[in-house]
């Protein structure tokens, strides 16, 4: 009875009954587990801001919380459900790479949800978070073993957008993780990976502007002027002075972004 | 001390203290109790949307949930506060046909409740929410007994929108119940109920549109279509590929829609 | 071990994993305390409507609520953690006149959080809420005592805009502190405070407008009218029939308003 601490993060909204009804099906199964929302505003099926959004929050949370993520375009297709432990926490998803960015922060393990005893008895086709994740994690909180919910596997999604890919001497291509509520772009280039851009010329591409400048505080530029500043997650951000920098860009989580240094 | 799971659905929005404020009078009264959110951005003043909301989440809590539904246009009138007992969990809302769905679907009976016992002391006009209807919630999760809470009543208001009338022989009025976020029109017609729209030729009308055609899938249909397809929740939903069909019609919950096959 | 209620009141927005992260914080050091959110949509930076929203929630909670305010615009500069006393309620935010309408109703004392035994051990420049906020509530909630946290201060911040100033005879400044979802604009006049307004001829001024009327219900206005109602908070209110006032003025929370009596 450890592990009693839930924590839910969606693409649902709040306008419909669909969390509540997750947070029903969680008090029927284990009425001692918490629940803690991180965020139900996640773009619809953006699999991406999704990723950044679990794997900033996670870390803050004790060990042994269950994290229950979805967002899922592929629910009723094929893809699978896992249950994967990182990091002395657990994490209940769609197979589909939304927990990309918490398998690169620790080691990790991943096992496919399959065993219908932690699953309602009727699986509809569109709302396995209430039928298939939700009861998987209120199980798991009133004390059922990772081991009884399926075999491990090797095989699972992780997304190319986790961390940029080399290109090429000095050349590499990244992904926007999510659009703040300033419209900043927080693309997957952590900063202590590429130090080098406060050293060295460079040009981030994305959508269809270049960006050259590298700017340590708001304070040093004009209104409108669009730059490159570290984020407080740690990770180089597409910023604009006064102004949103996905509008100037025309793009948002998912898109992918160049980063070449001269 | 049976009941400690209380939920909450409100038109309040959440950028107010209204919900906060709620939750804080329950504290006070039945620290022990939890609250649960279905959800707090129901329409302003839109009944049969609220309806539609609880019916859906409520079977799937534990019995003995209590379930304050407050969209309350009437507020301050002389409506009355009622407690309802409904498949094994209990109802606290305004008596005006919000819980027509709950209704609907299990035998119940429902109180008025009277008892300044479990309000507050001063009751404002405008916010029976924090005066009313959260105290009795928690007076009711702190062990109080239904029957302490008012007379039984059988005149509670039972709205013309939780299910189609008859017009005629094939001929059905019936109702908008939600707009889902994607714009379509969730109807009352129960597709159980009128299995006949699979296998014989129909009209249905509602806003300036006459629709003809059943979907099975999304996937059958162009960009920009308008048809009728059964949704998740059971019900007829008027839908349109890739674009909002609430749009298209211009209207939404509480809208009448009728329904003649040929 | 006496208070394990906590209450959030941010502009951090739900859409991110800010409001999650502070909460596994907590959990992480008092796994008993409960977390309730008054609202996390106060328009960003407003602190006047921060000091409103948390007037109006914290009289409805239970005596040793522990209150978390986090309207921040100087996070990162010299401004000051505080933990003050009022009314047998705890109160944690920055020192920046988000408690002056606490202060107003109430008796109280202020501290500087300065223990680094009450914070993370690392703070970050932007995230306070997370770093030092969060986790002071939750060692209050586990048991520390008020003392322990930094001395008693007295120069804390009490923004003008708590109460209206006198400008000379029969003539006063005050302040909006809130847009309701109506549009309706909620001043700091208080009703009682402000009686004169029923029997004497007076002009209020806000944005470009002058208001000379007094209504004591919408049903005795025309459509697009604009007038001062007393509203539920108890305030005088700028309102418009079936209008947003905060539309047709121009105006939001912080702005200011006159009122003279003739």
């Amino acid at each position: 009875m450890a592990n009693r601490l839930i924590t839910f993060t969606t693409d649902f909204g709040l306008s419909d009954h669909f969390v509540g009804t997750m947070k029903g099906v969680v008090a029927g199964i284990a009425p001692q587990a918490r629940v803690i929302d991180i965020s139900h505003d996640i773009a619809p099926y953006n699999v991406t801001e999704a990723a950044f959004v679990i794997a900033e929050a996670w870390p803050y949370f004790p060990k042994g919380t269950i994290h229950v993520v979805v967002v899922d375009p592929g629910v009723g297709s094929s893809r699978r459900p896992i249950l994967a432990e990182a990091g002395g926490h657990f994490f209940i998803a769609p197979d589909n790479g939304v927990l990309s960015l918490v398998f690169d922060a620790a080691a990790h393990k991943a096992r496919v949800i399959s065993n219908p005893k932690f699953m309602r008895r009727e699986i509809s086709r569109t709302f396995h978070g209430r039928d298939i994740f939700a009861p998987a994690a209120a199980h798991l909180a009133k004390g059922a073993k990772s081991a009884a919910f399926g075999k491990v596997i090797h095989d699972y999604v992780r997304t190319w957008s986790a961390k940029p890919a080399s290109k090429g001497k000095d050349s590499w291509r990244g992904a926007i993780l999510k659009v703040d509520r300033f419209g900043n772009l927080i693309t997957n280039f952590a900063a202590r990976d590429f130090a080098a851009i406060t050293a060295r010329p460079f040009e981030m591409r994305a959508g269809a502007k270049h960006i050259h400048r590298l700017a340590l505080t708001y304070a040093e530029t004009e209104v409108g002027d669009l730059f490159v500043i570290v984020g407080s997650a740690g990770y180089l951000e597409i910023a604009a002075n006064q102004a949103s920098a996905a509008s100037l860009l025309g793009c948002g989580a998912g898109a992918s972004v160049e980063l070449d240094f001269h």
